[in-house]
């Protein structure tokens, strides 16, 4: 089993994101923390899908794999949110994620996370896409959610886990953790093909 | 906003699952917990949407809703599994739990949670579904499974949130939170209409 495997390696999730720590660790995944600062700027040509993949490799390049045993495995993701005509980011105060929460309202968008998982001798990338279909959000809704729970460190400036995704959010289309930044799944099958 | 109209009210759940409390807490919604044993037997021959519907309203029998003010609300669920040949309960030992999740690996089933909402005046009952695709589970998986987190208290012997939740399922089609128990956004949409 992959969680006996596991036992044999160090590893490192190199993320800052409390909810990805967490889901991993319901995955009975034991692991260590690590933070990179990278570049996240990317080609605005490139497909979705791909600047997902590809933020998550470049978070990678933060780290000298060559200086760790063998034995030692880092993951690296990011969540981006998609609508038909642009890729949201982190709102950079309340007024931007005032306007991205309408921009959601009453519409279905894709999430996507690339994933990255690497040891010093290879690396694995790739994606998960989920759909989330957001009711009409009223505007004394949308202002609610934004006052009590600050969504400014959250791609599409809202958590799915949190007060909006319980009574705003219809219905979803794959991956419910992928929506909360950490396509588990993916994750698992990925370890396996790894090691 | 419902949350200042829910203000007026005094709110019981009527449930012993520590889950849907948490996602009652988690729509900011205050209430009390209330339990209420009634018989849970129904009819076979009832299709399953209609069976958790019928649940939700047989456990708000076990209360004399007639003594209590009119500003009450009750809320009462049932959460179902339904394979294509059959509805899941709660397994009644390991072995049993270990036969249930081997009948879901592999395959899509369904996840049906009626809900009622009743003041001493009124009652309104639906339901929402949602599917679930587990991936094939190897022994070693169930066994693992099985044995650290014991779902002998969860219909169709599985948490979504717990470790099977995040390295067995594929893709879900619905509503999260539906799955865990509670259909948040059907029952935020109910207690508008109802109130």
């Amino acid at each position: 089993m992959l969680i006996d495997q596991l036992k044999n390696y160090r590893i490192f999730l190199v993320s800052k994101s409390p909810r990805r720590a967490a889901l991993l660790t319901d995955m009975d995944i034991p692991f260590e923390v690590m933070t990179a600062d990278v570049d996240e700027s990317y080609d605005p040509m490139l497909p979705p899908e791909q600047v997902a993949e590809y933020l998550s490799q470049i978070k990678l390049t933060g780290i000298d794999r060559s200086r760790y045993p063998e034995n030692t495995i880092f993951i690296t993701c990011d969540t981006i949110v998609v609508t038909d005509s642009e890729i949201l980011g982190k709102p950079k105060d309340a007024a931007e994620a005032v306007r991205m929460l309408q921009t959601l309202s009453g519409r279905e968008h894709r999430v996507i996370t690339g994933v990255t998982v690497a040891t010093p001798l290879q690396q694995l990338t790739s994606h998960r896409v989920t759909k989330v279909h957001f009711d009409t959000l009223s505007p004394e809704e949308i202002d609610y959610y934004v006052k009590q729970y600050k969504p400014i460190d959250k791609a599409g400036a809202y958590g799915v886990q949190e007060w909006i995704g319980c009574v705003g959010i219809t219905a979803i289309e794959g991956s419910f953790y992928n929506v909360m930044g950490l396509p588990t799944k993916l994750l698992w099958d990925m370890l396996k093909k790894m090691i």
